[in-house]
């Protein structure tokens, strides 16, 4: 143990100061490689250029304030999505002006806050419920505001969302006709698709998806209700959507990390897609080798949501993160390699609800700490 | 939507207001029942008492100040675990003054924050390895404080810890000698065996760690030194390492609140574990009924972890929590009895990482909320 290392100015969770080596990173933490997140999303704008779609970038995935500011400045971003009030909340406050809540809001208190917010920013959100648009407009109207509301289809997620054709175009046609309120689209996300591992059978969901999506905006317009916006897509199948010539604004969130789980999905290759690079590390020390074949690491359920899987060990093929609890990971070590403090990155399985467990993204550029950012809206869950 | 239901006191992530009515509590948040919770922590206060051992109660449960103090105020708690010296600092800082990090402190800046806690509180912690001693011996002679180190022996979890015998006594030996630190006895927690559905199975494993506790004190009291802690057990297994005769100090951390995994650990009579009730719950919204025989509530993986299951909906047989994604749960709802905004009680599948997403507990009696309790060290993983 060194003098050096008695960092006085790390405590409590803050894990990095600006200018540390990443050595000297407190673990467990979670780290962004600034360099494969700009590429990131500097790829996804060329994309999304190309296919002349627009991208409204999903804020769920990392709750964060700079990050949401990095992709409307630099990443082509219309403006953004966040999927709670309080989370659209936080952005607002953060300077973002054009965010839409990519879910229902129905409690009176939250929509009296999203008609609030309204007064600040250009608001969007999704209904499936005929009592919930009028309540959308009474509280619009109270304030003097504009919500504007897309009509959310269950185009095979099985989550929120009226049926494709005719329920949707009788909720479209309510919107229409009711005082705060204006009719901006429809919310067509496939969610349950995105992580489909083999491209023909996620293809396939998506397809369907788009053929529900094309047919309700035919129905719409045929009853004189035009679709400004068409939106969903996720970064596991944005391709299909944006080449679809119906959806317009595609819903991309993880594109910027990645995740262990989202590597297990293939192109049409067969192989994994690997457009987008992962960014997104959890930093953990090693903290016991009293075991052969063995060492304990540090980041355990408290750091990582383990839902979709356990992390991958980066760029490690000779050692196995294998098992999981509150506080500890079981690293498989079969030539003891490990020794006490080393430090590894974790790729985590799922990258959203791991985020969402943390208070700080330590951003790492040539191997030092280059900024702080806050993730802003962490448990933003009202 | 009502006028007296936009209340402004509550927003961003605070889900509540002292006196409010429970229905009126904003969702998804976790709330604790305190009757039952109470209960709960004079219960086993009995049970321990009648064991004749003491309660280091485990604070990596509800990393929450309030609760630490009270379980030392009122649950008979000598004082408390932690898991990480972050997590510590907080309880320390809010007025607990005996805290055993049970758990190994290898970083070096680590290392420096746990011997200047040792200035102000008193500190415990465990170790497993020799160059770990050193460098705790040499922080704490640089900060002239005293830290009680325990040896950690590895009885079947298969995580941190040295072999019990002769590796345990080496070490032990080794703290002995080393200045700035005291021998405090051993730590031989069967971590792997508390959520073990079956009785036999469950009393099989802790009576192999029994054994191994018992023999290596033995040797250790055979060497001259002599345990004044032999530490462990949890909620599911308290009664077995109380009766022991080995072990003394019980860090019980779950029994104050349970959750539906610990529900399906079944007693000698084959029936679940019934002494603690459930006091913890995630109070949730159905946001969404589009689809017949379903229902979408608003708690998903951001407000619990699903890494022991799915959580249970409280007292409702007709319904079921069937799946879960980052911002919804789906219900099946066979009979369509659930309606937009009707509220529900879940258990969670598993209360510690759950407590570690939320920044509040919402303490609620006679159904209106009485307390509102910071989640202090929520987030504190360093």
């Amino acid at each position: 143990m060194t003098e050096e290392n008695d960092n006085p100015v790390v405590g409590l969770n803050i894990p990095a100061s600006i200018g540390m080596e990443l050595s000297e990173v407190c673990t467990p933490s979670l780290i962004i490689d600034l360099d494969a997140f700009e590429a990131n999303v500097a790829l996804l704008r060329r994309r999304l250029e190309a296919f002349g779609v627009r991208l409204r970038a999903h804020a769920k995935t990392h709750k964060s304030v700079d990050i949401a500011r990095y992709q409307v400045e630099h990443g082509g971003a219309c403006g953004i999505c966040c999927q709670k009030v309080s989370e659209a909340e936080v952005m607002v406050a953060g300077g973002i002006t054009d965010v839409m809540v990519s879910n229902q809001v129905v409690d009176p208190g939250k929509i009296a806050r999203l008609a609030a917010m309204a007064a600040r920013a250009r608001v969007l959100v999704c209904v499936d419920d005929r009592q919930n648009v009028e309540d959308l407009s009474s509280a619009a109207r109270r304030l003097g505001v504009n919500i504007e509301c897309l009509v959310e289809i269950d185009c095979g997620a099985g989550r929120c969302g009226v049926e494709p054709g005719a329920p949707a175009l009788a909720l479209a046609q309510q919107i229409d006709a009711s005082a705060g309120l204006e009719f901006a689209g429809l919310q067509a996300y496939q969610g349950a698709a995105q992580h489909i591992r083999e491209f023909a059978a996620r293809k396939s969901r998506i397809d369907a998806a788009i053929e529900q999506a094309r047919s309700t905006v035919s129905l719409l317009a045929a009853n004189g209700l035009q679709c400004e916006i068409v939106a969903g897509a996720g970064s596991g199948s944005y391709y299909f959507e944006a080449a679809s010539g119906v959806y317009n604004e595609m819903q991309c969130g993880s594109y910027i990390f990645m995740d262990a789980d989202y590597q297990r999905v293939l192109d049409d290759s067969g192989a994994g897609i690997s457009e987008f690079n992962n960014s997104l590390f959890i930093w953990t020390s090693i903290m016991s080798t009293a075991k052969p074949g063995r060492a304990i690491c540090d980041a355990g359920l408290k750091v990582q949501s383990v839902d979709s899987g356990l992390p991958v060990i980066y760029r490690r093929d000779d050692i196995e993160y294998i098992n999981c609890s509150d506080e500890h990971g079981v690293i498989a070590d079969p030539h003891d390699r490990l020794a006490l403090n080393d430090k590894l990155k974790l790729v985590p399985g799922h990258c959203d609800p791991t985020c969402n467990l943390h208070d700080w993204y330590v951003g790492i550029r040539d191997n030092r700490v280059e900024c702080l950012w806050p993730v802003s809206a962490r448990g933003m869950a009202l």
